[in-house]
């Protein structure tokens, strides 16, 4: 970071740096648009080694064949370029948004979590800007690298990654590259960046200009990467001429870029003419005007300074007398934007508009909704988040464990070469990685340590107050300190839409320590419409089993294996301590499909699974977060901490399904009759009720 | 065939022959029952360069790795001594049956359907017996070979093919056991055989006993066969003593036989003695009773002679008095079969009965049917009928075409290396063999071309009588001639229970020339136990998309586009002429499932699609059969021919599917609407109705 250099606030230098492009190379005129091979005026394109660079092409022909993928939406395999050119062919509006990188490891985690929530309003793309003194390609995670990493694989958001080439050599240019492609990313904003000093000259050899770096790019990855650059509706600041400028822009997109994002202006009519000037000199790519909503009067001078823009005397005129009013500046940049998109999307000439938040949700997602862009009721393609790495594409099932720490599978089978395609068992075996890294910034909670105390507890004092915390989440009532809990160990969110839909029951067991970590209702046909438990694509119906997991006490669990039994085959089970000690009655190899769709033309897709192998690296994960996230809050050898030390050491993690989905869920018929044994140890048979709903499975009243 | 030579009935040939098992070489005493490998006294094992022979290890221990398969029935991969060994762990009682090969070609087509009638009563495994003088491992479609091919590859019947050594070259029966390999059959039964002449004499190096035939088997095929021997409870005709041939039964269990049958016998305490007597001497494997049930007076007496065995008096005081009533002998064997067989089965040492058909079923089934054996409500374990190839058992989808012709979906892919499992797009792209070979018996029309005229018409005079010819069989009502339409070209058997459930419907249409060759109904979950839609395990639901496809003018078609179009995206299409004009609104690569089915700790399984590239292929099958079926019954040039070769030119092919499966069939609704636009071609906006109904679509009232 070098914020303290220039002394101007972070997001000012992001965005000045990230658009500041000098494009004063010498301009060519033939046609583009669609990628080109690089016709090498440039220099001599020797490949340097980079790994994989060479068999992008191979992959792509692959694609081609007969698919093997029952895909449910063309647009999770297609490329960013042809995503942006099917929405424009159908006239639907889009939208996307930019981002910088967090200064610290906690800005990171909040970052992550601002990518999810604005991920539901369906951005086309994000993109993360880079900071060539911030050291944005390491491993650290607020490097630009690593936020963009996240996005694609954890957030599963479509993204490019902002490279300036400027003093860069090309051995550093292609590392960056080949380490991008390899953590899945697709796209590349190809930038000049700042001259580091003053002292500035352009290098006989090196990356002087943006276009170089474009050229490189196709040289040394071909058609791997979608290439996106920038331009300037009022030329760029550097520029000879505002032509001059143009024919710079025109020799980028020769070189092999496929569209352009717009430095930000202020008034329709700029952008449009720009447009205009483009489409003049042969430049047909899309081209999407950055939108700037004003949000402060600091800022905005500090970037009519930096940028060399001129704010219009219309809207200083409105400003200046708000000026010490930040709401007041917000609303009026809201609606000066909106104002602006409208013009902007009724001319026709605009298909997508590009957001510079700022890192900041309210203004942007305001704009949006005014906009009827924000997506108020974002469809799921899957019934979990799907990442956006490239190699994951054909991923359509997964283990049902990993519900609510998705961001730990991806994490865990981030090394598999083959995901599983239709079914589980197709996948390779399944080794997951060790999760000891608990710390890492994606896995970590979004809480602080004092609010995760607040939530579960200062000091515990018996297993009934670890109860009762599950009970203060399932609730969303207060605990008895006064603090909602917002989170457990296995959730980091509060209780899901569907989840919340078995809130009576889940409260009731949870009292008396089932204490449950992940469940669902049985479905039987809803439309994937629905707004609750609906995914994939319009006109289906989706299905689930009801599903329980949860933990509880080995005298429990030895009352529960008794009334199982009046369930058979009705009821599988898994039961496990942390010791490996493992029950079931369910085929040692065979996963049970628990939700699935029924779709128009396509093959029956079965999202998630219960797959017997993997629950037992579940299983060391679960118990794991006993320790690392609840017990470790605690003084060691303090009682809290033995506690969950306890449980941890003699509970069981089990994990129910109810295979009769067109009944009524029977699975807290389960548990009401392991209470009721509890309660009344002599009376092993507690009424043959169980056995009267069995005999109706067969002939279910449909 | 030798028939002629020992003036003997066939059948009884067949079962001396099958029987004959020279065993006089020495005894050893080692422990049998599970296969050993062959401790080689014999000689020197060297392996001829037989195909494929020596990897069945590979084969079986990739099997043991992860399941990549969620098998519905653990008894299709099985093998068979495993199958048995579960069977009989479980207490349950089977049965098998012998045949032997046909005479005639007319005879093999007989034979075939007798194995599906006969296959449908559930037996463990068929066995066809082999004859040296008759060419039994040849290509002939009457050779014992071809027989168990069939029966494997066609029928789904787990086989044992016969095979005799004596008077063969070792090179000659590695030929023969590599070909069985490589058609797919995994089980042999290994016989000596007769001498030829009278002056056979043992030879140094050749077959001598059916010891050497299965030493043969383990050191050229490893473990790659189940190997059965013939076992005579009252010591072979040709044997030095009882204990003598006892020895040589526990020489063949060394050498590595799996299990044993025995040849026939009259009195359930020979059976049982002899059990006690190969138990007595270390021979643990099962041993299944040969049953024969007697049929006649004739065969009776013949059998006595030949097989050197005694009918006891109590039978013959029976039978003497009434040999010259065909019907009272065949009662009489009925019930001395099942009286006996109930004392086998009772006395606990008998796990299946093994069945000495003689090619007929009456007898057989009666007996099995008051033994309580039969199955009278075979489950299916998926939808279609499975084959018992080895390489097929991972099979778990088909394209809904060949629905009423599997045996020519199975020959067309007969070829390809791997089966799909799970889903369709998993398999190697669907390269269909080409069926020119409308002769071959697996094939051909059960009825002759006589009966073909007299059901689709001596004469045709428009296409109108080919409309009435449909509509016959659809209603199973007799035509102008008065005879009863069993088949069409596109299936040799009467409507399915299923397809019956539309024939209203089916009626209506077919009249008014839609010309339906296949359909099913919607199923919204009906339990897998359900008797006309239900397959799979039990505890399961079965759905089904409906499914509609039909030959129709070209008038037809251009009504039927227009009216599509109201049913989008609810109602998918395919309609395609002989040329290939091809119009569709599905995804060209997408497969469409049309038949699921949902069960307890499984994956989803979903056996059926509608494949778009799969179609092409069929559709040459489909036009083709107007030609090779229909129309070549009637002289060339003649007008029926004629009517027939018009409709091949110029008709469609059409397929539907109404995606919507939890409503009621829309595709009734599409045809009327094609009918209502013919009758009244200027209002092309039939009221608004289906529109309705796509609306309500959106939300069925679940």
């Amino acid at each position: 970071m070098v914020q303290g250099k220039r002394s101007i606030p972070l997001d000012m230098y992001v965005l000045l740096v990230s658009q500041n492009v000098k494009t004063l190379s010498v301009g060519s005129s033939s046609m583009v648009n669609q990628v080109q091979r690089v016709e090498d005026t440039w220099r001599t394109c020797s490949k340097s080694d980079s790994s994989g660079a060479s068999n992008s092409g191979g992959e792509s022909s692959k694609e081609s064949s007969r698919s093997s993928t029952p895909v449910l939406d063309t647009d999770r395999t297609d490329r960013l370029r042809d995503k942006m050119r099917r929405r424009t062919e159908s006239g639907d509006h889009w939208f996307s948004l930019e981002f910088f990188p967090p200064r610290t490891a906690s800005g990171a985690v909040n970052l992550i979590s601002r990518f999810d929530r604005m991920g539901s309003g369906g951005p086309l793309f994000i993109d993360v800007t880079w900071h060539p003194a911030g050291d944005p390609g390491s491993d650290k995670e607020t490097s630009s690298m690593m936020i963009a990493s996240t996005a694609v694989n954890y957030c599963g958001l479509e993204s490019i990654l902002h490279l300036t080439c400027c003093n860069q050599t090309k051995a550093k240019i292609t590392g960056y590259l080949s380490k991008a492609k390899r953590l899945g990313l697709k796209n590349i904003m190809a930038l000049r960046g700042d001259p580091m000093g003053a002292d500035w000259e352009e290098e006989e050899a090196g990356f002087n200009y943006a276009t170089d770096l474009v050229k490189h790019i196709r040289c040394e990855f071909d058609d791997y990467f979608d290439i996106c650059v920038a331009g300037y509706p009022t030329g760029h600041p550097e520029a000879e001429s505002y032509d001059e400028d143009l024919r710079h822009l025109k020799e980028k997109m020769d070189a092999g870029a496929d569209f352009i994002i717009t430095q930000l202006f202020f008034r329709a009519d700029t952008f449009l003419k720009f447009v205009r000037d483009c489409r003049a000199i042969g430049i047909t790519c899309p081209i999407l005007p950055g939108i700037f909503p004003i949000q402060g009067y600091q800022s905005l001078r500090q970037l009519v300074k930096l940028s060399k823009l001129e704010v219009p005397d219309e809207i200083m005129r409105v400003i200046e007398p708000i000026k010490d009013n930040d709401a007041a500046i917000r609303n009026y940049g809201i609606e000066q934007a909106v104002g602006m998109c409208r013009v902007l999307l009724e001319s026709g000439e605009v298909p997508g508009l590009h957001f510079y938040t700022l890192n900041r949700e309210v203004a942007t997602m305001e704009v949006l909704r005014q906009l009827g862009l924000w997506n108020e009721d974002p469809r799921r393609t899957l019934p979990w988040a799907v990442s956006a790495h490239p190699k994951r594409k054909v991923e359509d099932v997964r283990p049902i464990f990993w519900a609510s720490r998705p961001k730990s599978y991806i994490y865990r089978t981030q090394d598999w070469d083959d995901f599983p395609n239709g079914r589980w068992g197709n996948s390779s075996s399944p080794a997951f990685g060790e999760l000891n890294d608990y710390y890492l910034f994606y896995l970590k909670s979004k809480s602080s340590k004092d609010a995760l105390l607040k939530m579960w507890g200062e000091e515990l004092t018996s297993e009934q107050s670890v109860y009762e915390v599950f009970t203060s989440y399932i609730t969303a009532q207060p605990n008895v300190a006064g603090h909602k809990v917002m989170c457990l160990p296995w959730n980091d969110d509060p209780l899901a839409p569907e989840t919340n839909l078995l809130k009576n029951e889940l409260d009731k067991v949870n009292r008396r320590g089932v204490l449950t970590i992940n469940s669902q209702p049985s479905i039987n046909g809803k439309p994937s419409s629905d707004p609750i438990v609906g995914w994939g694509p319009p006109g289906g119906y989706v299905f689930q089993k009801a599903y329980l997991e949860f933990f509880t006490s080995s005298e429990n669990v030895t009352a529960l294996l008794k009334v199982l039994k009046k369930y058979e085959p009705r009821v599988n089970y898994h039961i496990v301590n942390v010791h490996g000690q493992n029950t079931t009655n369910a085929h040692d190899m065979q996963p049970n499909a628990v939700t699935w769709g029924i779709f128009p033309g396509r093959e029956i897709v079965q999202p998630t699974v219960v797959d017997p192998v993997s629950f037992l690296y579940w299983k060391d994960e679960a118990f794991a977060l006993w320790i690392e996230q609840w017990a470790k809050l605690y003084e060691d050898e303090s009682p809290s901490r033995m506690i969950i030390k306890y449980i941890h050491d003699n509970y069981f993690l089990v994990n129910l399904v109810d295979n009769d989905f067109p009944l009524d869920n029977c699975l807290w018929q389960v548990i009401d009759d392991m209470f009721e044994l509890l309660d009344n140890p002599q009376e092993e048979q507690p009424a043959e009720q169980p056995n009267d709903e069995q005999s109706d499975k067969e002939q279910p009243g449909k």
